[in-house]
């Protein structure tokens, strides 16, 4: 590089942390050349959007672009579309790519950025090695899987399917296949469906599966899919076992395998990089590798969580805060990715489940002394018609007192993800759960009430095990303090009503 | 009070703050003696819903009550209705109260808690002194008001309604007489409709009224209401001053004056309780008046405002929070109220508008150094449908960087209270504007966006006016500090490519 020439970043991955990453770097410095290669011919797509496509809420694949191309390019950055990045000379500061019209080349840089994302796993399950998209076993990530389960639904005229796993994205497609009118089994290895909330709220969101037609299957584990025989009512068939060892089978015509992701970590760590738990690329907080001028951000890396250090937890949020961190500091700055909570929301049919921070047997794993108290707390005043509970489980601290996490499940409509943010900005000022009390929250009777839902939560659990006032004797992070009032000589006040009180008990 | 005998706390006013001071004192010490004097016989009822009862959306008067007489008499509190307390003897500890079939008595105390809460204020309108609710002229603040509303509403057959002041109150009740069929006019005196958000907010308050039929007639101020002549099409003539000093006439069946509302002090004032602005009794955080033995809150004292300090500022939330305060201590307790950030909430036929902290005029006149910034960010993602803009003014300090208040206009669903919220969690924390960007908060695409609502709205402030990044680096409030990772020894990082860049520009 030569004196008056621009920077060149070039970044790896056109999902969330590599597009923000891009996005960063050209709003600080538009000077700066951004190139960013994208395996495929799909960047900044939203990906989470992808039930809502399948399920016809969203009518077009083209809208899920978070931006389009020409929104992209408008912005100064370049882009290499459907370019496979093989290997990083770390070195010489070249990456090698490969196109997809087999031509190899080499994009020398003076910063990388890599966000690679993750890859689904592919669980033990006999046949799925064998059979693929053309049959009508999928696995889902990309938008490639995505036009082969659209081609499967349309051309096959599917009209029923299993789905392997009951998380986030199961439950989801469960939905989706469900609105296109599919029959859908879904069949989850452990005992309860959506294993990252706690089974009593897990239980709720079954039973919203149930209500609209989902055949939900728990603590069963699918054991193999092969092709059906004759006519089986179906092109496949499936077998699982559940834990008292009994077999379940199903016929039908689409199968979907959504069990979660590992990270994508090929390329960095054939140039060196270090890996950690989940086999996730460790990294620093200002998103540093440790090889010299790669920075690394999204699915592909340890995430700092901010209760229980570094953590593998993909999302996108945290892609897209680690890729503006990683743009940032690439073009020298010195930005921090201050750390996830694990804060999700899903919304399944008419039912909104959040979680953020820990459940207690997290807690207790990061030498927490959690307690977690159940409470159903309406969503606004119960005389305003419309009002439902939200089932909500807070875990605290019972030696600090400190706020560890909160799960809520609620009726679409009853404000659910931002209450569940309404937990996760106080955990993430590290709040005592007493101290909820002092939050100065919104209330008018339609959506809220005097002491909001978060509230009366947080007071349930305070009920249960004391407030710890010895940690935090009064609310913290006031801008101004109070100025106590003089009272004047000769005022008893409070102290007097004490004395008075112990007088009476001696 | 001899040995053994329980703790004998009066409270007066059995609205919020009293209530809740009872309900605390009951739950910290069952053997206290609560008493509670309330001057008429409606206990606990949520005067918030009165305007949801107005239009028909609450079904009966009864429904209004946070809790039946029958539930709190049941947590052990005496009750003492249709009593109106009508002064203090300080030195003897003597409530003294007159009962409405004209008996006089006194009430000896340990521990008085005054809530007498807050009266209507009475604009200087002809007319208004000699009319009353039996001509169809209601100002609204009590049960006894919405009483009297509903027989100028039913035994009237009221067609049409006029109402002075479009502030909450004003125009929540402007939606529900329009729900029951009225045809409604709403004057205001200063230029734009809820005149407590900035303007640009408020016409898009006053177009959803216009959407339904309201009429909404700003800057102009309402100079008398008589008895119309004749056959002029109501009951009730009023003439108005608009600000060009052309005068507006309305004829009307039904005149409501919802101007505002000035604190209810004299029984605390002639015991001797210091006074503030607006008028409100001063307490310390305690809410101790200086008075032995006796303390106050809620719409009667002056609140702790956490950027402004003592101002009176009359919300039922506070009101809770200061009365749960007051009732602990009254029992020989140490809790704080930790003050008041304004947070505010209106839902207004289908559109919601919160806000928290400070606007602009605001801040300046508290030696702030403000800036505002407007945006739209969406609910949720747009592909999703449903998505509709959130109109956001965000006003943070340009010397620190901190954040002052937020301002949100949405349509109802799209979770704008729960935002509101977020703000006045970040704002309790006195988090600076860029490092909202740090939060973790819940997305999925039906429901928000990789980066929230609330975020957006900070970036765009943060583009506009910078992140003032001396202030404060790194965002602050983290549990466990992040463990800066061990580069290895060579590693050259972003000091390389700063270095790097400095050499390009020599």
């Amino acid at each position: 590089m030569t004196r008056g020439q621009p920077v060149r970043l070039v970044i790896v991955g056109g999902s969330d942390a590599g597009i923000s990453a891009a996005l960063r770097a050209r709003e600080l410095d538009p000077t700066t050349e951004v190139t960013v290669v994208v395996a495929d011919a799909y960047p900044n797509f939203s990906v989470c959007g992808i039930p809502m496509l399948i399920g016809r809420e969203v009518e077009s694949w083209a809208h899920l672009a978070h931006r389009t191309r020409a929104d992209l390019e408008a912005t100064g950055m370049r882009l290499e579309l459907d370019t496979l990045a093989t290997g990083i000379s770390v070195p010489d500061r070249q990456l090698h790519v490969r196109r997809t019209d087999g031509s190899a080349a080499a994009i020398g840089y003076d910063a990388l950025v890599v966000g690679t994302g993750a890859l689904p796993l592919r669980p033990p399950v006999d046949g799925l090695d064998e059979l693929g998209p053309a049959d009508g076993v999928h696995l889902l990530h990309s938008m490639g899987d995505t036009f082969a389960v659209l081609r499967t639904l349309e051309e096959g005229q599917a009209a029923s399917a299993l789905i392997v796993g009951a998380g986030y994205v199961g439950l989801e497609m469960a939905e989706g296949l469900t609105h296109r009118g599919l029959r859908v089994t879904q069949i989850e290895r452990v005992p309860e469906a959506l294993p990252t909330v706690d089974p009593e709220l897990g239980a709720l969101v079954r039973a919203e599966l149930a209500a609209h037609g989902v055949e939900v299957i728990t603590g069963t584990t699918v054991r193999s899919v092969s092709r059906a025989a004759g006519d089986a009512g179906g092109r496949l068939h499936v077998e699982a076992a559940r834990g008292d060892a009994t077999t379940v089978t199903r016929d039908v015509d689409l199968v979907l395998v959504v069990v979660g992701v590992r990270p994508d970590t090929a390329l960095l760590v054939d140039a060196g990089a270090r890996t950690g738990p989940g086999g996730a690329v460790v990294v620093d907080e200002g998103m540093r590798t440790g090889l010299p001028h790669v920075w690394a951000a999204g699915d592909c890396v340890l995430t700092h969580h901010r209760l229980l250090g570094p953590s593998y937890l993909p999302l996108g949020t945290t892609a897209h805060k680690q890729g503006k961190v990683a743009g940032e500091n690439a073009l020298g700055g010195s930005a921090r990715y201050a750390g996830s909570l694990g804060t999700q929301v899903l919304r399944v049919f008419d039912v909104v489940v959040g979680r953020t921070g820990l459940r207690e047997h997290e807690a207790l794993r990061a030498g927490f002394a959690p307690a977690t108290t159940a409470s159903a707390p309406d969503d606004h005043k119960a005389y305003v018609p419309g009002a439902t509970p939200i089932a909500t489980r807070v875990t605290g601290d019972t030696g600090t007192g400190l706020l560890l996490g909160a799960q809520l499940v609620g009726r679409l409509g009853a404000e659910v993800a931002k209450r569940v943010d309404t937990f996760a900005v106080a955990l993430f000022h590290g709040m005592a759960v007493a101290e909820m009390d002092a939050l100065d929250l919104s209330y008018t009777p339609p959506l809220g009430s005097p002491w909001d839902a978060v509230q009366v939560a947080a007071q349930a659990w305070v009920r249960q095990h004391g407030a710890r006032p010895g940690l935090r004797a009064t609310p913290s992070g006031s801008i101004l303090d109070v100025e106590p009032l003089d009272l004047g000589p000769g005022n008893p006040g409070t102290k007097a009503l004490i004395e008075m009180r112990d007088e009476d008990t001696r």
